[in-house]
């Protein structure tokens, strides 16, 4: 089952025409902003608490999606939230939950991120979301950080109602920019959803911002870079 | 979305006809030997490698079921543990891998659960499981406890090629004992497995031996308990 590292491309060209690169949004948001919040509300506790509360917030969404009892990523996130604190025996005011949870709406992107998604787009190539976030929580940091142009299209899985790696989230990429799997490239941030994406048939490539291990699901991405910056050489042609 | 604990009966009695028990491999078999052999393995470095090998284990379980590549739960536990020493920076010779999933071949009951098996069984109450394990799995551990008897349907989730919390997992109970969800009592060991089974309609039973906190997924179990003598005096009417 083991897929080693170096049968993946690193920062290639992607070898075909390449239309369309969808993105999730940790690919080109930081979350870490995110945590930094925690750890200021809940001083010399909060890489405990952010470490539970992000293992948390992915496990409910697959969850959910498999017991049929889906909700939006925002109220997964603050659920999570809410059992993270309880985990970590720590009081959860109502304020807090607002502030902490108002963190997702401030989020600034990588900063290789707005030159590359230019470059890209400056390249002809069409752009979009295929993430977890709600429409809102796209629309507000994509606005935010002055690249709402960019984006044709801001795929949430809310449309489906089905967290990635279901299928029903990947496909959307082919049914709104009306164009085959193997034109499109999918930007993840997570190891999973980089195998997610691959096993569903988009050409993926992981954006290992953190240099996180490899994942053991049995599928690996075409290519693997640092930073959008890597993945500007691999789809301009 | 909380539900409180003050919500779920303790211990009380289930109140209506309760025909069939069926448990999670994990609410009979204590795991702990499993991390126990790692730190023997691994001196100093199994509670951090056990973690992210449980942790794994289970999310592995709902991607793969999520993204239609399942393989068994014997293969995702290695691939888990795969991925734990890889994380850990700890090399895995092929010897301790065996070793340490050979573990999951030899675990042993909790104190409690033959006793109160044995006790429902005397009660007329008929006995199942619908478990992640495999066949082998749930077989090797039953036989070397002396239990084989006492269950009339070991149901894998691999007989559907579905993890738990997807419905088709629990749906084998109402289909294997041939009675309705309502007289159907689903033991779990986890927070997240009470709930799943929940939401999918059967009475649930959450055997929290670890007190763990309560998950934030919408739905509560039918009653919670420490052991299978508490889920006896709940199902035996």
């Amino acid at each position: 089952m083991t897929v080693g590292f170096s049968s993946i491309a690193k920062a290639q060209t992607s070898g075909s025409a390449v239309k369309v690169v969808v993105f999730d949004a940790f690919a080109v948001f930081d979350p870490r902003s995110v945590f930094t919040a925690v750890e200021s509300h809940f001083p010399g506790r909060g890489s405990e608490l952010s470490a539970t509360w992000r293992t948390k917030q992915f496990e409910y969404c697959w969850l959910r999606t498999l017991d049929r009892s889906y909700v939006d990523f925002w109220q997964v996130t603050e659920d999570a939230l809410v059992f993270a604190s309880r985990a970590a025996a720590l009081e959860l005011r109502a304020e807090t939950r607002e502030k902490l949870m108002s963190a997702y709406l401030q989020l600034e992107p990588w900063p290789d991120a707005i030159p590359a998604l230019n470059a890209m787009r400056g390249a002809g190539l069409r752009l979009g979301y295929v993430s977890n976030f709600t429409p809102n929580m796209m629309e507000t940091n994509t606005r935010r950080a002055g690249a709402i142009e960019l984006f044709e299209h801001r795929l949430s899985t809310d449309l489906v109602k089905a967290f990635k790696p279901d299928p029903r989230a990947y496909r959307m990429a082919e049914q709104w920019f009306g164009v085959p799997r193997e034109s499109i490239v999918f930007a993840a941030f997570a190891g999973w959803d980089a195998v997610g994406a691959k096993t569903y048939g988009l050409k993926t490539f992981w954006v290992n911002r953190l240099n996180a291990p490899f994942e053991e699901l049995g599928a690996a991405p075409d290519a693997v870079g640092g930073s959008l910056r890597d993945l500007a050489k691999y789809v301009i042609a």
